[in-house]
């Protein structure tokens, strides 16, 4: 966003750079990575529930854990707040494959996509480079009648970071499916969103319409989708075979799971500390979003260890239902509707060594924060940068106009293991998960004790 | 270094900000990251030379691979420059272990430190916490005479970063053996420099005086350390009998390996980018130092692919035998006296996602390269910060009075993997590899085509 008018800039300019709080820096380093607790709520959360899709026992006893921890932690108001959530069940181990010429058959490795039916079918198969090639083939008046679309776009490797490159693939994954099935398409399997070379397929969400048809989605491992492209590319594919036997059943309660730190000057302002307590079944959610749920109660712990007592109240918030339809965070923006919401900060990017905070505010604010960033630099961590935010936090920050933002971590390795069987303890750095957590308590402490409109342009 | 007499001040101030190249950072970003030539790199020199310590068949293989890729890049004056080097030899498998009173043995993962003798020899136990405790024994005029010394410092998990870390624990490795030696001692364990749980042992160069008493000098896994500690403090240890089957062998012939992309204003004038190319055989040397390797060789490619004349030659040189004596670095300090060292820049930090560059001038400078950073912020790597060097480098630099720095890169898993069978090609990120690669082929263009004394303080 530009500047606005000249006149506005002298306001702009006689506001105070935010402060640095270099004590409060080093005490959260030393007993963050001192007692290193992050890690050890993480291998609990992972033993007591590996598997949280929504809907599915695992999630009532992740959220069970988190009401626990949290009153464990010390944090007040801890609360289970019911919301409506989907419950889509995978159901039996799935199978692709494709029939060769020479009669063989081209095993794939495969995982159905959330929201995929229940199905069983063979046919010719055609490749289509993502979403874009198939809504090319939607404006040229195609049809897919009776064929298995197999979309095979990559996630661009030159993009400047991996979300860039997700979010440059992703439709392919969450709109591809409806679209192929309006355009006469029996079943769909996409490429993994996946940047590692390996052939772990990779799950996530896509949307179908209610009204439209629903056929069969799955996705493939990176080297099964290359194989499958080299079998088509030579004319050796005589057809597809798709099998899932997903569920979509009745809608369930479900509940975030919430605790504060109360705010000693402006308790009805709230920080919102947010992550997501559900996760894919294919793997653990170890860092989608294991790592930012022990990220924000580490967060929290380390704020009420070190005698922090933030001006404004430090609200966490373990969200509902982020994977498979974002029930927790619409549920939590009506439930919080009349409340006031000075900032919402997530962590959703995974447990890697963090960078900073990412802040979805203008840049004049931003350099105003940044010196308040400092002391981080010990750890490499004081970046303040734009953007940032979260799934979950989106329609409060929408409904209250409060800026979001996120911690800022390093997600080289996130979309090699995101969504797939690889996102398992093992692939979590202890320190970097500590590291992380201690960059949240800070920004959550200084963006609790900013004057009042100090995250506004004006 | 605090700033000299204000009357230099006015000076200071005038010097302009160094000019950010954005389209230079974009074609080396969009060329490295698409085509992705530092992992091919990588895991050639793994497969033609996981071993590779010098004095070793390994070393060979890695130089002769070395000076063909630099001539395959198209690097000007590609030669192999000889420099005598210590030659040491692990021998057979190493061997640990603790007799406890129930007549059982406690086998302990361990392997050689570098420079340890052979010598097989069983003895009581005596644990302490590091060189320090070591060295006030010594004060104190104690004696360990006919003890098995068992050093067991932590690196500091609360240290804010993995070097800091290492720096504080390593010298029970370096130093320990020598002086427990000298004061009597038969053989000295001591727990790996590691910041992993697992109890893989990790080695390193130990230093005994040449006319003092060389004793069998071993690295134990965290978790054995962890074991022997336990039984000790239980007074459950009988004795602890260590073999070691190493040698000390003539000093042989080795080999920097050096070319360089010619100055178009002033050739004579040179930028250094180095890295070492010999490693421990205990894994294949992947990130110590297989990854520097492949950064300043990707980045010397980059900058010939992107079509970048730089203004001073850029040399890219290997060394040799960084990790048992530094013979290449000396070497290079002596055979390039009389040459005008412009900067030396070294990446031996790992492979690890980039974080941008760390020189060892004064703030004024860094402040002055600061904006020259900016495109790199694209990919979170536009950090310019203080100290920063490199041990092949530091002769040179200090011969020269020239500045030094290096890559920087995130560190945090480094220290896991160093010098340990866990440091092999599968722990190297292609992605993370190449970034680090484009940050550096950036510097260097970038340090390479400052004005006259742009380095230096004044």
């Amino acid at each position: 966003m530009l500047p606005p008018a000249s006149e506005t800039a002298p306001a702009r300019d006689v506001r105070p750079a935010v402060a640095a709080r270099p004590e409060l820096a080093q005490a959260l380093l030393d007993r963050g990575l001192g007692e290193r607790r992050a890690y050890g709520m993480l291998v609990e959360l992972l033993e007591v529930a590996p598997k949280r899709l929504a809907g599915s026992p695992g999630y009532e006893a992740a959220a069970r854990w988190a009401e626990r921890t949290m009153q464990d932690i010390g944090l007040a108001n801890v609360r289970m707040e019911p919301v409506m959530a989907p419950h889509w069940e995978r159901g039996d181990p799935e199978r692709a494959s494709a029939r060769l010429a020479d009669g063989s058959a081209l095993e794939l490795s495969a995982c159905a996509l959330g929201g995929s039916p229940a199905g069983s079918v063979t046919a010719p198969a055609v490749e289509l480079n993502g979403l874009a090639a198939l809504a090319e083939l939607e404006a040229a008046g195609g049809s897919l009648q009776g064929r298995i679309v197999f979309l095979n776009q990559r996630m661009n490797p030159a993009a400047r970071s991996s979300f860039q490159a997700y979010g440059g693939a992703a439709g392919q994954r969450t709109r591809g499916p409806a679209l192929a099935a309006k355009l006469g398409a029996v079943g769909v399997v996409i490429r993994s969103l996946s940047s590692a070379d390996d052939d772990v397929p990779h799950t996530g969400m896509t949307r179908f319409e209610d009204a439209g048809p629903k056929i069969p989605a799955l996705a493939l491992g990176v080297q099964s989708a290359e194989r499958l492209s080299a079998a088509l590319a030579a004319g050796k594919v005589e057809s597809v075979t798709l099998e899932t036997h997903c569920r979509e059943l009745a809608d369930r309660e479900q509940w975030n799971v919430v605790g504060e730190i109360a705010g000693s000057k402006w308790p009805e302002e709230v920080v919102v500390l947010g992550a997501h307590l559900d996760a894919w079944e294919t793997g653990d959610g170890a860092h989608d979003d294991g790592a930012g749920c022990t990220h924000v109660l580490e967060a929290a712990r380390l704020l009420l260890a070190c005698g922090v007592a933030p001006l404004r109240t430090v609200r966490v918030v373990l969200f509902a239902n982020e994977e498979n339809g974002l029930a927790g965070g619409r549920g939590y923006a009506e439930a919080h509707a009349g409340e006031a919401h000075f900032v919402l900060i997530e962590s959703d990017s995974g447990g890697g060594t963090p960078r900073g905070l990412g802040l979805s505010v203008d840049e004049h604010v931003l350099e105003r924060l940044r010196p308040a960033g400092a002391p981080l630099a010990a750890i490499a961590a004081e970046r303040v940068s734009g953007g940032g935010g979260g799934a979950d936090i989106g329609p409060m920050a929408e409904r209250a106009g409060a800026p979001e933002g996120s911690l800022s971590v390093d997600d080289t390795r996130y979309f090699d293991l995101h969504h797939s069987a690889n996102d398992v303890l093992e692939s979590v750095h202890p320190r970097q998960l500590e590291l992380g957590a201690v960059v949240l308590a800070y920004w959550a402490a200084v963006l609790a004790d900013l004057g009042p409109g100090e995250l506004s342009y004006n």
